[in-house]
Order: C-alpha cells, then sequence, then structure tokens
C-alpha cells in the first residue's frame, strides 16, 4: 500500500507545514501520511521550542497519521547524515513517497544525487568548511548552485534514498512565501518558524495568530517556549566543570575545539548569551552550526560510542497516531529494521533508548514535564 | 616567634568568631593570628553564603593578620581529615598555638587525642555510620562520651597534632551561648551562623545586625547570600546528564549510592529542593552531611586522583594579611612544606591549583565576581 512520509522538526508547527500536509493530501488523497519528527533537541543543535508531546500532537491534529520520534544520535547531525536517518526512519515504516518542501520544485533531485553522489569524498581542503567546499562540488557536477536551503536538504534525501537503494519517491512540494531563515514576518499566512519564534521571543504574541493553525495558536498562548539561553546555564556549568580531556569525550570534539568552547566562556562577561558567545567562538572551520550541534552533544554528554550505537541498530518512539496511522504501524512492525519503541520501561533506560531518555530529562529541567516514563503514543481516533 | 592560629569557616563572620579573636588576642598579646579558612565550598559539603574574598577582608578588618584558603580537597572532608589538613597548613605557616572553640574548654584533649589513637581503626561494623562507631570507642577509651560538635572537632585537632608530632600548643576556648546547629536566634550578641544564615534566607534580617561586627552587617546587607539550591540546577544537570559509570570517577562514591542518588532525582517532583532530595536519598550508611559533601564532589567534578594529589603535595592560597601577617609569611616561604601560592596564573590552572580554580569558576556562576586569575591578596597596612 502506498504510504506518504514527511521529515520535520515542527519547531514549531505553523501554517506552511499544514499547507505541505494539504499538499501531500492533494497528491495522494486517501494515503496514510508517516511524519519522522525530531524529539527534543533539533538537527541544527538547538532545544525545540515545544516538547516532541505538543509537537506531535499538532501534527495529528493538522492531518499526519503517525509521528514518530527520531532519535537524538539521527537527529543532531548534520543534515546529510539527519536526511539519512530521516529517510532510513520511514523507508523502515513502509513509506513509499517521500514529500519535501524545496525552492525549486522542478528539480529532478534524483538525478542530482546520481551526479553528485561521490561529491562529498572530495572534501580535502581542511580550512574551508564543508557547506563550501560541497556546494563547489555540486556547481561542477550539476553546471550551477544548488545552496537554496530546503534544496540542499532535497539534495541530501535524495542522496540518502540513492544509499539506500532508493526505496521512496521524491515528491519536492514548491515552497511558498517564508524564507528558511527569514526573521520578517510577512503578509500573509505563511512565516518560518525562525520568524515565529523570533517574535515570540520579543513579546510580539498577538500577530502570530494568523501564522498558526489554531491548534498551535493556543499552544504559544498556555506554554512557554523554551530557547538555548533556558539551556545555557547548564551548558556553561558542564563547560567549566569538565576537563578538556572529559571534553574529547564528546561527540563530534575535534582539532582542540575544546579548549576554545572552555577559554571563551572563561573570558565572556556573566551575562553572556547563548549566541554571543557562540559568535566568539565561531572560526572558519567551525561554523554556527556545527558548533550548536556540539553544543547539544555536551549539554545532553552524547559519545561517539552512543552514535555509532545507532548507526548500528537504528530505532525509534511511536509518539502518536490515528486509525490510518495504526494501520501503517501494524505493517512496519512485521517488516521494520529499525527497532519500534512504544513505552519506554525503566529497563530501557539502560539499553539503546538511555540517550533520548538522558535527554528528555535535562529538557525537562526546563519544561517540567516527564518526556518518557509511563509516556503511551498519543492516540486521535474518530 | 610565637604565632597563634585557627581554623574556620567564617559562614559568615559574625560576634562569636570575633569574641573568640578576641580571647587568643588576650591569651597571646601581640602575637599574629593566622587563619586557615576553607574557600568557596565548604567542610559539610555546601557553598559558602559569601565567596572566600569577603570572608577574608571580615576577618583581617577583625583582628585576623594572615587568611589562608584552604584548598577544596583539603577542605570538603569529614572532620578528622578536615582537621588534620588544617593543623598541617598552620603548622606549615609557623604557628606555635592553635585557637579553637569547645563546649568543654576544660578538657585535655591532647591528652584524649592520644587515649583515641587508635579508635578509627576499630571501624569495622558497616551498617553503623562511622560518627557512631567512634563515639562508641571513645567513651570507652576516655571513660566518657565527647559529642558536643566542636568538642569533637576540637579532638580531631588534637588527634591530627598528635599524628603531625604535636607542633602545635592546643588552645580550648569556652564556648559561648550559641550551640554550634541552633537555628533559633537567641538573646544577646552570638548566634550560630546557621541560626543568621537560616534567618536571611526567611528575609528576617533586620534582627541580625546584632549578631554581626558591622563590617558583617555591612556584607549582609550589599550582598546576595549563596544557599545550595542556588546550585542545585547544575547538580541535577550533572546527575541526570551522567551514566553511574561517570559518576563512580567522583571523590567518595562508593556501594552503588551514585544510582540512589540518580533515582531519587528522577523520582522527585520538578520544585524538589537539594533538602527535600537528600533526606530521601539518606540511608543509615549515608548521612545527611556525608551526602553533602559527596554532592559537593559531583558539583566540582572532584576526582581521587585530585584529592590524592594534594595529599602527596599540599598548598594554600594566600586571601590577605596585615603588616603582622606580611611577617608571618616572610618566615613561611622559607620553611614551609606546603606550596604558597600568592597568585593565580592562567599556567596554575593547569596545576595543583585546577581544583580550586574550577570550584571559582562554579561558584562564579551564581556569584558574578571573577575568583582566582588575577586577584592578588588583600592587603590590610595602617
Amino acid at each position: 500500500m502506498p504510504v506518504a512520509g514527511i521529515i520535520a522538526e515542527y519547531n514549531p508547527f505553523h501554517n506552511g507545514h499544514l499547507y505541505q500536509i494539504k499538499a501531500v493530501k492533494e497528491a495522494m488523497p486517501d494515503t496514510p501520511i508517516v511524519v519522522a519528527m525530531s524529539g527534543n533537541f533539533l538537527q541544527r543543535g538547538e532545544p525545540a521550542c515545544l516538547d516532541k508531546w505538543t509537537r506531535a500532537k499538532l501534527a495529528l491534529q493538522n492531518g499526519a497519521d503517525l509521528v514518530v520520534e527520531m532519535p537524538v544520535s539521527a537527529c543532531v547531525q548534520p543534515a546529510d547524515r539527519f536526511a539519512f536517518n530521516g529517510v532510513q526512519i520511514l523507508a523502515s515504516l513502509g513509506v513509499s513517497d517521500l514529500f519535501f518542501g524545496a525552492e525549486h520544485a522542478e528539480y529532478d533531485f534524483a538525478k542530482f544525487a546520481r551526479l553528485v553522489k561521490e561529491a562529498h569524498g572530495e572534501f580535502k581542503t581542511y580550512n574551508e568548511s564543508y557547506a563550501a567546499t560541497f556546494q563547489k562540488a555540486v556547481t561542477e557536477k550539476i553546471g550551477h548552485p544548488v545552496d537554496s536551503p530546503n534544496d540542499l536538504l532535497g539534495l541530501a534525501y535524495a542522496k540518502a534514498n540513492l544509499n539506500l537503494g532508493e526505496p521512496l519517491k521524491l515528491h519536492p512540494i514548491q515552497r511558498k512565501q517564508a524564507g528558511y531563515h527569514d526573521l520578517i514576518l510577512k503578509k500573509g499566512t505563511i512565516a518560518s518558524a525562525s520568524a515565529i519564534r523570533s517574535h515570540y521571543a520579543k513579546g510580539e504574541r498577538a500577530t502570530l495568530t494568523q501564522y498558526l493553525p489554531q491548534e498551535s495558536a493556543q499552544a504559544l498562548r498556555t506554554q512557554k517556549l523554551l530557547y538555548w539561553d533556558d539551556f545555557f546555564p547548564y551548558l556553561k556549568y558542564k563547560l567549566l566543570a569538565s576537563s578538556p580531556e572529559e571534553l574529547q569525550n564528546i561527540y563530534g570534539m575535534a582539532e582542540g575545539i575544546e579548549y576554545r568552547l572552555k577559554d571563551q566562556l572563561e573570558r565572556a562577561k556573566p551575562t553572556v548569551t547563548f549566541d554571543e558567545w557562540l559568535k566568539a567562538v565561531k572560526t572558519k572551520r567551525f561554523t554556527y552550526t556545527r558548533l550548536s550541534r556540539l553544543a547539544c552533544a555536551i549539554l545532553l554528554n552524547l559519545t561517539p560510542k552512543e552514535v555509532a550505537e545507532y548507526n548500528e541498530q537504528p530505532y525509534l518512539r511511536i509518539l502518536g497516531f490515528d486509525q490510518a496511522g495504526q494501520e501503517v504501524l501494524r505493517q512496519a512492525k512485521k517488516t521494520s529494521t529499525c527497532e519500534l519503541i512504544a513505552k519506554v520501561s525503566q529497563d530501557d533506560k539502560n539499553k539503546a533508548y538511555r540517550v533520548d531518555y538522558r535527554a528528555g530529562k535535562i529538557y525537562q529541567l526546563q519544561n517540567m514535564f516527564e518526556q518518557d516514563l509511563k509516556r503511551a503514543p498519543i492516540r486521535i481516533f474518530s
């Protein structure tokens, strides 16, 4: 049976996401939609503004049929790795068709993927950032740059799909209105998640309603959105309390950056924000996003061994489903190569899920709600 | 030349401490007084209510001539070890006479020490706390219990002095009015430090003035006193983010208590206080104070190796002095077996002082003032 899939973060779920789900339903009516969503920490290395349960529920209320959590080890990763893990999770759930937003929906992403397949192997100039090096290779192979954020992610999905033997058919959806990084709210009903978060942080909340489905607007009224600065005290403490040798055990630590992370913090004024500190640490080799992900790995005490374990045996957590989603799950249970986790027991705390359990506990320090133990998947049955 | 010594915490410096210094001056006029004071974390395993610089200055303003910092590894220790380290530091500075408060100043502490010298070797019943076992042995050897807090500490000083070849002459001073643990402010001018902190915490500050020298009263008016709960968020984070295996690297971790520390935190309500959590962790074997010290070691990421390094090569930090204190230092520099640290350089951050530097950085997360780098000793010269 055909199953549609989306890889998403929903940080928070807004009209652009709703528009995407509607586009899927239009393209494939009566087809269940599966969403692989990041958990409480996101691809770009930041805490989610709302917890995974709230975000999963919003997705289910707005047309998704099954929402699963991409584990921390799968999710807080460079785009290529994130895309691979997302595609792998969807494929393991029996998804046949992947939908994703793109600035240029007319691109033949599958073809592009074949052209650049080996491009990331040419990453040899160590004083250039990976992104720039990759972009150069892409332009060379494809004949023009592919440098809009969603196009790039689409290309990453296509490459992942190619590497996995093309289990998914690719469906780029033309992005509407908001640019990915736009911080300004434009007239209309679609704004970027960044713009929404940024306006919320500034206290400009009344105007946000027009960019959000009703349930999201409600969530933003009743819950406090979380930002990096809410978790920065713990990160500061961890950096100050740990020796460089201890920090070297963290996933992604490289080239002595641990010294710079510590030094810039010790030099900073006591009121330094996460953003100010990271900008002070930033170098050509260590971009802002790479450092954010590293900061996230430090906060979560994530080790290379844990990420390797995930890669060896991927798993996913079921966050919620409706009737159609339950049918997808029933099929997937027989065939999935990923371990499906429906409930987290005391026992799971010591197994693979321990990384996500830990991330949940740390998120909970600010969010106050138990994230894992005794939480059953959300069931929205009509 | 005779030099008087006191081992103290001054948390905060109050009239009882002033009374003690006056008693020293009466007993030994024109003799310099050296104070070995804990730094930003105290013997009983808690953050100091005011930082070490503030507390050192208050002592100098009230009659001390030289104040040195007892390092974290020396200080956050059971009474016996704390006493040994304090006596060792004072002896290394050329102190000849040790003064300490006692509920029974008439006791012959030196004699008691000889009687119980081997008592702590008889600690074999593992389901009794050390304190109770020790007390039994003391009663047996001396003929009556020695169980008032200051008497007990006096006995610990005497034992330490005996072990070090009796470099110091012991001078117990009769304690006045306030009991060590009293939380009620009594009529008069002397109250326990606990009572002062507890009333300050409750916002009952106006009445505190009568129990404090003028400079201390001023410090309490202008600075925010710090408590365990100010640092509990970092400790909670550390416990949640660390595996039991990682916690086993902490100084004082034993018998699987790391599992209980984590479990009781995970079970607690999100608003749990340090005190509530510790009371839930407490067992017969792990007393409240032992656990507080352990919590402190976890917060400071203190390892057995670091404590062993201190024991191998003790050092001390000079916090401040006046003219008489400077003269004591001049002599001590020639003879001290402890390394004397006057200023902390970038280089010292990686040497023995790194533990205290780290503790300072963690204290600074709440106190906001640089504790070590570029801070020269306080000089109060008339």
